[in-house]
């Protein structure tokens, strides 16, 4: 247990690195942030604001004074060499998610963490939602009983840059991921199957670049239960994002944020607000929940609420999923 | 106790009318539709499809043979003189709102359904709606403790016509008077006091006409509970009925009814039904389940749900708020 | 077309029978209810009440003069047969789903009924429901734009009786063949393949008479769209009944009918009303709706809005279904 | 315009003052938050936390060097001295409400203010709640055409301490007091008229130190809109905040804020979250907004948003509404 700040530094300011610095800095208590890290001059420049100290590369990062722990920001094809880097330094890692597309590197990665016996979490922001949170909660406390079929509803408001996609790993490894992590998290066991059903029925490009933008999934949990999984890169009124648990006992279900909770009726009908923005600004408060919670588990000695054997789950699901679609089969997930 | 069919007859087959006709017809266990009358030939040929006995007078209709009840469906003006006819014919009677606009005619009449040891049931239908009736439900069962706050909103569509509103009493006698009711209703006992503010928003030929088109009531009931009726002659979004009971346990309210339930999400937001029609569509069950109700009474030998006092005590309601509006004062209620 | 009143008769007085004896006696306009048959005295006597004629065999009902249509209402295993002999007797013809649970004989049916030149519709009762239809209206009109992911949930209050899965044909034909017919009819093409997920995870006994009690099924639509179906044959809650579609436009869904629209807030929280019914009272007004088409298309010289081949679509997804979950992989909807 | 920050320094750290503390060093662009001022140590300690430079007494406050502004939140008796010590000093201010409960005192106050030709702003946080906002721009948009109604449901989850209701000024002026300002804002002008209805329906003690806890008031503006307020001091299922408006066009309102939006179904019917905590949780947002508007302006040269005359408006319907339920008759509002 660390009873002064832990002190952390954030690698990597572009967007989701900036969140997590505004964060630490301001709404994680125990945590004080100390130093920086970027190659680019505007990520330097953003932090160099705040009288943070400021490096160029990860490795002076990870060489600040009496650096405890590490927010790891970075490009994806970095996250495995920085954790790893880090790790070997001794210090607590959280990690934006994905650790890496390849289920060996991950499984490198998570050894040398081991060896280290250093704590890592993985960035599975949407378990510190407080509407999917209640859910889970109400899963354990046993509300609706044994749950026997899950339903996640995961649809972005428009696809990424084609750009984006073709480096991804694809919309099962880019989005389905969360979802992936967060039907494991409510069933409250492991999967031993999926069915994936994909197809490209959006903008031909994106099929061109060897993705999908629809796709259902089908998985079933070592207890029984089945979840499924809807997802869609367009959904032209907004990002949406709901979750049902069907049990034993009952139904649970969370529906969507809106900016506000107004209804108008006028000669033209009911209207209601539209949905929460996209990622950015729905999950806001669960990227400060996340930090704040692997803050408090690793000044607490306790073990970190999401590890890096949840991301390679997750992962190993997503590989699955691709697997199905392409031999058009439910597959065993390893 | 009547054990064989209570045998029933239609006086006036106007609009509501032929409501009441169709349920005694089809829909209410324990009745015989055996007679009705109209003046009109379009009335009678509207019943006279059915095999029932026609009649052009209401006298003729309470001489047909054996009939044990009456449901008095005339204009307003005739409710009185058809009340005290059939009453004195010692037939039981259902009619329709208001008794009359006079309360010493009110009073009469009802001295003279006394004496001649009948029922007479007062046509508030709104008390039948399953929405209503699971809000007093709430209410008796204790679920919102003693209530302190009564709410009522209550708007029509559009504005009756003008003639209409000439011999109609004005709104507090033709609209505000189901809200009357349906708050001593709630409170559970009788009002103390009213203070009316009514205004001509809309159609200036409507204030022409002597009457108002908005209006705000606060009734004090002698529990203590106070009401707020709020009323419009015009919701361009339909037909406006809710209600709520705020007490020492709790609030309970209910919403408006609508065609279906659907939601629709599109890029510009979110949509829903609009509201169900007028009275006709929004009570049509609420008709229905008031006349089971007061041919299960009379044929049970209990007394009718609601009865000619019920009806004396809205007016007086009405009367008064139309006295405060005009006094620009609070009025106690006799 | 049929400018007098259709003289239809009902065969078998069943549960389902008597309903659509009452739809059609008092709310089906252009329908003249003449006969009904039923093998039982207790079938017979209730029709007896009304004034119809009555006869023991379907194939007396068929010979009553002058009679137009039939609705048949008999036990599944006699649908066949009874539509055969009204049809070889020139009658038009409602009758219950399922045809039969035999590809071949609903096929040989469908056969006669051409040959016959009479009209077939079958009892799909949840096109009729007024939120299924507002659902499918919003889909034809193009407000969600091309359908990509439709979803449906179903689930049964309670299990049926053990004898009566056993000849059912199981969930998927008892059950979700409702669903299959209504995901056909909103994606508005035909299946192309099927993958079913389905489990025993209530009561064993269920298990052990070859059924299960829990499905997932997702089907892929000529159009590429994917439906995705969840059932149960026990929802504790109630009667769920949901549905959605998600397309290029937005998304429309439709929720559950509650008893009424009451919210009651207390110190232990927000309360809402508990679902309605069983299938009888929620799609009351859908067997009402379902019959005024019949008899509607019929006597207009239309074709009847549900005809045999939905019938047999439904069946051969449900029967893909099954080869589904026996194979554990997608199966070709032939 | 004031380019650089606005230096701001803010005058009592109880409960409030401590929200406008942490909000103005954290989020609230432009504002750079210099010093504090405290008479309790524990207030000061509060601050020095925060390396700001704090004091004991508001007149060393307003002469920390350079300082711009002023947020007042002292103990209310002290709220027009601190404001005209401020105003003389030449300070921008932001000033908690009420400014004070006579009449006289807030237009001595509010002279000095004019004089001193500096900008006062009043905290009516609700105007500033993303829920009222919203609200308030659909009616200044025309979608509800000419108001006609304005409603406002406002229910403390629990009576405040006997102690501050007898200080407060009662209902009206500590509790109503931002109804009557909510209500001028969504009528956009002023008050002509108020009724009130008063009752003591609660706790004994609460009549007896003078107050009520019960409400209806009913207010008359000029543009013949009317306005109904319903408070009480108990709402046991939490903090209730709800407002509609009606007009010629249609109708909008606001619903609470819930913890989340979960959903539970079971046997037991259906549940839902309670309300959002009390003020400080429930208007969060709100007094960050306020702030951010009351810097936003003056740095911008702009009037504030909400200035001391609304403030004097507000007092003076609260004290029309305590003379109505004295005198039992509507009052005029000055």
């Amino acid at each position: 247990m660390i009873t002064k700040p832990l002190r952390i530094g954030v690698g990597g300011l572009g967007r989701i690195g900036r969140i997590h610095f505004d964060n630490l800095r301001n709404h994680v208590p125990g945590a004080e942030l100390v130093a920086a890290a970027d190659p680019f001059e505007g990520g330097r420049a953003f932090a160099e604001q705040f009288s943070v100290a400021t490096y160029e590369s990860f490795e002076e990062l990870i060489a600040h004074p009496d650096l405890d722990a590490v927010a790891v920001c970075s490009p994806t094809d970095e996250h495995a060499n920085h954790v790893i880097a880090a790790a070997r330094a001794g210090k607590h890692l959280f990690c934006e998610k994905p650790l890496d597309l390849s289920v060996d590197r991950v499984e490198e990665t998570l050894a040398v963490v081991k060896e280290a016996d250093v704590q890592l979490m993985l960035g599975f922001n949407r378990r510190f939602d407080r509407h999917f949170a209640k859910l889970k909660s109400l899963v354990v406390s046993g509300s609706v009983g044994e749950p026997h079929i899950i339903k996640l509803t995961s649809r972005d408001p428009a696809p990424p840059p084609l750009e984006f996609i073709k480096h991804s790993g694809g919309l099962f490894l880019d989005m389905t991921i969360h979802d992936f992590d967060m039907a494991r998290h409510l069933a409250g066991c492991d999967a031993l199957e999926v069915y994936a059903q994909g197809s490209n029925l959006l903008d031909p490009a994106i099929g061109e670049a060897g993705d999908i933008d629809t796709a259902v999934c089908v998985i079933t949990f070592e207890n029984g239960a089945t979840a499924v999984i809807d997802n869609s890169r367009q959904a032209v009124y907004g990002y949406d994002q709901r979750a049902e648990v069907f049990g034993t006992k009952g139904m649970a279900s969370i529906g969507n944020e809106t900016p506000d909770r107004h209804e108008l009726f006028t000669a033209a009908g009911q209207q209601g607000p539209l949905l929460e923005g996209f990622f950015l600004e729905r999950y806001a408060l669960a990227y400060r929940a996340e930090m704040q919670a692997f803050v408090k588990a690793v000044q607490g000695g306790e073990t970190v609420p999401v590890g890096g054997e949840d991301g390679l789950k997750a992962l190993k699901l997503g590989l699955a999923a691709l697997q199905s679609v392409k031999e058009h089969r439910p597959v065993s997930v390893g």
